[in-house]
């Protein structure tokens, strides 16, 4: 799937040692290196990094050869896995992202596109005035693309999807039956980035958006395509108008999302929650299965499968009444 | 008003007890019922439905023929209204919807668009470049349509109307004065569907989105229209940017809605009503007239007229302030 | 900077008088009064306006020669300014301010705008489809303007800018290196109006946007143009999709401002201010520097430097999490 960002290949361990300035690595630096992953994807040979205590247990059981890390963490890593270790661990990620895959940081327009007007590639896809197309995008059967969408480079969308008008599409992968309404923007860059006075350092974004069969992206909603891990919509979720979608965000099956809801980077939401109008979920989150959170909600801690939440920060909906209640009377 | 959306015409009653699966209905099958409409709109001859006790004092006073309704509210129906008895009132409405306005759950791009190039029809409408609009809109005197924007089928806009750039219409009549601004999409169907593993069930939108006179819409802004009945935006009411209205919200005149606020569905704002930014109105609520909302406040309850309410949940601004300030001293 | 809406010249006083109706002044009448500002830019035979008491010690300073002010404000006035009393302030400074820009209610699309193929004032931009520039725009060197977008007369765009598709640019002058991401629309007329029944008087909207140097301004955001004054961006303050800045805003350096964020208008933020997801900033206040807003607050007082607020309305954390904590319990 990384098929939208180019790869460099042959990457040797002495160009990663030197770009983190690592000096006292003793072993074979000509190793060749493949990529850099999330601590669950990456493989052998792979690098992957370890910078917040939540992911303890995932760190122990990764397959990554190499961990970009700090000293005091240095005890959780298993044996497996060789430390590079660093005083900043994002910048690190970042430099070495950019390693793998230069021009990822650069996030504009893509400059390929062409009117669809007559290419034999879509003859079951209907559309609109003014549509425009990159290279190597795949449209399924009895699809309808609106008027004045732009669906850039590589994207892939299933059979039988509705996508409005001046809608845009970028590092994308959809799935069968999907609806994505008037003015939504799928697939741009997270707001991801290093603080630094004068000129905050972008980071690169080099995962994709992947949506399931049968869900609904709705009007003027902003989805951002993951950092290094991809930003997923599950199977039969539906987005109502306006909703934002943060970098690296997954929401499970069947999910029903009202208007303005926003979700900050990294949060992981199960399958069959439901979601008031305007409520936020802060990042790095884990939100359960079955979950229900009120309208207006500010989630700021992980909630368990099943519990129903209300308030700011979101407490269980019978502490919610009973503190409320207790202020009114 | 329904020309938007083609009706069947002559449906017997027989199809209809067919769809809903009624078997022991023992009067005249082969009568003719004419529409369905909601509780207040429905006349001789056409079928509404009964799903929430908000509506009791209504349906009392129904002029419908037929009424599709739970067992258990059988009692509320007035004599003259035969009772069509379902166990799911939801799913039984969206069928018939279905059976009256064929192809009304689709919302796919208008395909009938053109450029109004030199049209007589529009001898004194000023129009930007790469505008689309379709069959038999109508547009007043002294309007400007912006670059990119799209005016679909049937579309009604009065007399001295400013259409920023960016904006699409459709399934919508607009009065005079109007101020739509860039990037504003009026007219989707509503977030409505019935929950359902797997795959939800959409259901049809065959209201319209109705605006008033001296009217203006923000930036981005989404106005969805009705399912059943209309969303109306009554006169001299404005809404600043990025403010979502869900389908079947009446808001009354002279009110003034600021940045991000967004209603759920079917609620109804009163007259003289002021909402602060980024405010949120559950859906089904009644506000009454000269109501000031706090920004940032979450309505959960009706509101009585000339109340000023805040917080979450929305309380009288004197209890509001009350506790907020015993929990900071 | 005043390019972008053209000024009436050679406006005597009487003209002033006789829109405001005060027919008891006795000094020279025949003075001619340059322009209209607010209090901190107005000089020497410039009118400036006082109706807020949060201003007062900025009037006693005003080099203004006259003041739109009421009577019970007079002796607030330094003695080098000439009060011009009035009793609504605001519509008196509406009337003035269109007597000195003619047209500048009117918000109506630019009908000015053509595709830049070819030109060669822009050889060094990179232009995607259907690209639409108004007269006089200014665009430095190295940068790329997305598909669809439009960018009104008299912009000033500086260099290695990356600007993307469906974006709409009026009435701004933006810095280098700043990315204005995809649907954001910067530069129309704020919200402001006098609440009026059965239609609201709308008025002048004179200032720019301007947007400083290594600003990144996110998909979907909406940017309102100053009245009097103008809406200001500075260096390097990212903000994320989907906010709001209504007119007259000013944000300092180095802010990051998280998804959905709304600004009410005329607020004045720091340096180095932090501010969480969809949090909201009432109108006319002052956040200090190196201020961190949680995620969802809503910020109604004024906020020292380097404080920590969150809840609403926001307060110290150390508070908020003590009342929260005891709620709880």
């Amino acid at each position: 799937m990384k098929i939208f960002i180019k790869k460099k290949k042959n990457v040797k361990l002495s160009e990663v040692l030197r770009l983190l300035k690592i000096d006292n690595y003793n072993d074979n630096k000509s190793e060749v290196v493949n990529d850099i992953k999330d601590i669950m994807s990456a493989k052998n040979n792979e690098i992957t990094f370890f910078n917040n205590l939540k992911y303890k247990d995932q760190i122990k059981n990764s397959k990554a050869s190499f961990c970009i890390i700090k000293k005091n963490f240095l005890k959780l890593l298993p044996n497996t896995c060789t430390p590079l270790v660093v005083d900043n661990v994002l910048v690190s990620l970042s430099k070495i992202t950019n390693l793998f895959y230069p021009n990822s940081i650069n996030d504009d327009y893509d400059s390929d596109l062409l009117h669809p007007n007559g290419s034999k590639n879509f003859s079951n896809v209907h559309f609109g005035n003014n549509v425009l197309l990159g290279k190597n995008v795949k449209i399924g059967n009895e699809c309808f693309i609106g008027h004045n969408s732009i669906i850039e480079s590589n994207v892939i969308i299933g059979n039988q999807c509705s996508i409005g008008s001046n809608v845009i599409i970028r590092k994308s992968v959809i799935g069968n039956n999907v609806n994505v309404l008037d003015g939504a923007i799928i697939g741009k860059k997270g707001f991801g980035f290093f603080p630094n006075q004068n000129s905050n350092i972008r980071y690169p974004h080099i995962g994709l958006v992947i949506i399931g069969n049968d869900v609904e992206i709705g009007c003027n909603c902003v989805i951002d395509r993951g950092s290094l891990s991809n930003t997923i919509i599950d199977n039969n979720t539906y987005l109502d108008n306006q909703v934002h979608v943060a970098h690296n965000v997954r929401i499970g099956k069947n999910c029903i999302i009202a208007g303005q809801v926003g979700f900050a980077g990294s949060s992981k939401i199960g399958d069959n929650v439901m979601i008031g109008g305007q409520a936020g979920i802060s990042g790095h989150l884990d939100v359960g299965d079955n979950v229900k959170i009120g309208g207006g909600s500010g989630v700021i801690d992980d909630i368990p499968d099943n519990d129903k939440v209300m308030g700011y920060p979101a407490k269980n909906i019978k502490k919610f009444i009973k503190i409320n209640k207790w202020a009114i009377d």
